[in-house]
């Protein structure tokens, strides 16, 4: 693990659940952990910047096992993926995905996973950081709905990058490739059951390998990192710079329980005009009348480059404080310091002029700009 | 932080939330983080066997502001409070704390609360690591129960270890001495609005000081330090040999969702023969009358100290694997390994002999002892 991090103090005694790739990252070198969904999440191989370039230039490989995949089963098990959330999945066909919010009754956003619908009437939610199988239990036992509800022993990996399609291409079936974005397949190598989506967290060429025999990561790592070996795959922590220029949000940072989807501009995923329920449609119903309070914006901040932070600096309009930054980074491709804050609908206009505090900077003057801050239909500049 | 930990690489960005001790934490010589609750949780400040004697001897203070607050409140609150929980409430007074299980519908146990009564219609929990708020939440809605659910800005400290009343003498007034076991009162200090319990994770005297203002964290470490300095109070993490000693179970190691109160030893919460229904109720009868098929039992491992564990190592009985290892630590007191296994109902009478599989060390033989390992009522064995 090197001299800098001593992963024993992380976990001393280990309540904290590992992935099926854990003693893989160990001996490709990770050097950071974070927790997610009760369980060690890699985070770091190389610095920030290096994992970028990897990323934007190459393709690298992420554990995200810490996508725990909560199962919707049984004979009512549309009509209660669909209770779960906004986005109307009558048109999600068998072998489709979706990326979903979960929400609360007063519109909150419980998680953002990707939803799969393996089968008419099986479905999983890839998981953010929180627990949404209590979420679903409650719910569903007190409405005697005909579900069966579990957390499985599945752990995702991410391969992406423009070069994604090339690794892909030397693990798997040449056909893989006509997968198109947000559709998924079951497949195996070597034996090892897999479910491969065209999805991902980078805004870049991705997939995702979902492993179904947990027995098996060490093997399944091993054969991606083969594979990508002419491709200089590289095994990386998922890049918070290149998701931020992608206009992608941290469950938990940029979007919480206290958060709703027209706040953070996923307003799109509520789909009010469809004619099932769903938790959290009244409220989203009187919010789409009345307009939103705060809302998530984009911004440049001005200066020298700033280290990565998504610890509410306080944002001022005026001299007085009126929001906070939620994620904030230096994008070494746009050679800008980018990020989101949450503010009054009266400061979100594009060119509205903020004021960030940074602890140990000082004052720094930031920018409402459009978000994305690259356009995924042009080629990304990197300045 | 010193050479071993760069904190910086757990909490990569900030995503993790801090306690309103952190900064003190950080100053008073933190090693080691976990991840509670989606909070940073300084776990060791030196060895654990020095902060074993630390608190054994002693006195000691840990930061469990990751011991999240949910708070029930309105008009059925105690109504929804008691449907939560197998525990009968109805002889809890205000100003009464009760040690719960929250109970899924198949008697599975979600979490292990601390329950505070603050007055007839509210209610708080302190949290064990899950979302509770996310499971009260929906079954609040679907029932539509006059209840109002809220994670609250309460950050608990403990002080624990036979010095603690000389501490709390020192730091409060001298009334609070009389506080009977699980009572708690609201009283200040210098302004800063607190609760005090007499609770605590160690088996030990001791008591938690609930901050009720956040901003107020730094100046609450210091008032305590302060108050301990003759007692020799030492900042350390909870003591996993001591909760272990006193049989005392950490959730998602020791006892998870797939495990109900009778196969760890909880059974004396479930109070069947109350009149209120709570979640879980019919399966609890029903597994009160057929028994359990697998039971959690204390072990004594026998040869040279183990290191800290609770990554299910393998039990087994006559050459085949029968269950796992929950817990395992040396007990520098006992002069002994000791630990929890979780076996088959008839691999769990006293004297049972086992064998454990350790990676890396080989077979161990362990035998099924009485839990918990000291004594409450007499003077603990320092071997």
């Amino acid at each position: 693990m090197g001299s800098v991090f001593d992963l024993s103090l992380v976990q001393r005694g280990g309540r904290l659940r590992r992935t099926p790739f854990f003693e893989a990252t160990q001996r490709y070198g990770a050097r950071g952990y974070t927790v997610y969904n009760h369980m060690l999440f890699p985070i770091q191989f190389d610095d920030l910047e290096a994992e970028y370039w990897k990323l934007v230039q190459g393709v690298t490989l992420w554990d995200v096992g810490v996508e725990r995949q909560v199962e919707i089963s049984g004979p009512q098990a549309f009509e209660f993926a669909n209770l779960l959330t906004p986005r109307d999945l009558t048109d999600c066909q068998v072998g489709q995905a979706r990326y979903v919010v979960i929400t609360a009754p007063d519109g909150g956003i419980i998680n953002d996973p990707v939803l799969l619908r393996l089968a008419q009437d099986r479905f999983w939610l890839a998981l953010a950081d929180s627990d949404v199988l209590l979420w679903a239990k409650g719910l569903a036992h007190v409405l005697g709905m005909q579900v069966e509800l579990a957390e499985l022993d599945v752990a995702p990996l991410q391969i992406q990058g423009p070069k994604s399609k090339g690794v892909m291409q030397a693990l798997l079936a040449e056909t893989v490739l006509d997968l198109p974005y947000y559709h998924f397949t079951q497949t195996e190598l070597d034996g090892i059951p897999l479910i491969l989506t065209r999805t991902g967290w980078s805004g870049e060429v991705g997939y995702e390998i979902y492993l179904l025999d947990s027995s098996r990561g060490t093997d399944l790592w091993e054969r991606v990192m083969e594979a990508g070996r002419p491709f200089d795959l590289a095994p990386t922590g998922p890049s918070d710079i290149r998701r931020i220029e992608a206009g992608i949000l941290n469950y938990g940072a940029d979007m919480t329980l206290e958060d709703n989807p027209y706040q953070v501009g996923l307003g799109w995923m509520v789909e009010l005009e469809q004619q099932a329920d769903f938790i959290g449609k009244a409220a989203l119903s009187r919010i789409a009348v009345e307009g939103v309070r705060r809302k998530l914006v984009g911004v440049e901040i001005e200066g020298e480059r700033l280290e990565f932070n998504m610890t509410k600096w306080p944002v001022s309009a005026e001299g007085k404080v009126i929001g906070r930054i939620t994620s904030a980074i230096y994008s070494p491709g746009l050679r800008k310091n980018i990020g989101y804050a949450m503010v009054p609908t009266e400061c979100s206009s594009l060119g509205t002029v903020l004021s960030v505090e940074v602890p140990e900077v000082g004052e720094r003057r930031a920018t409402v700009v459009r978000k994305p801050f690259v356009d995924p239909e042009k080629e990304i500049p990197r300045a």
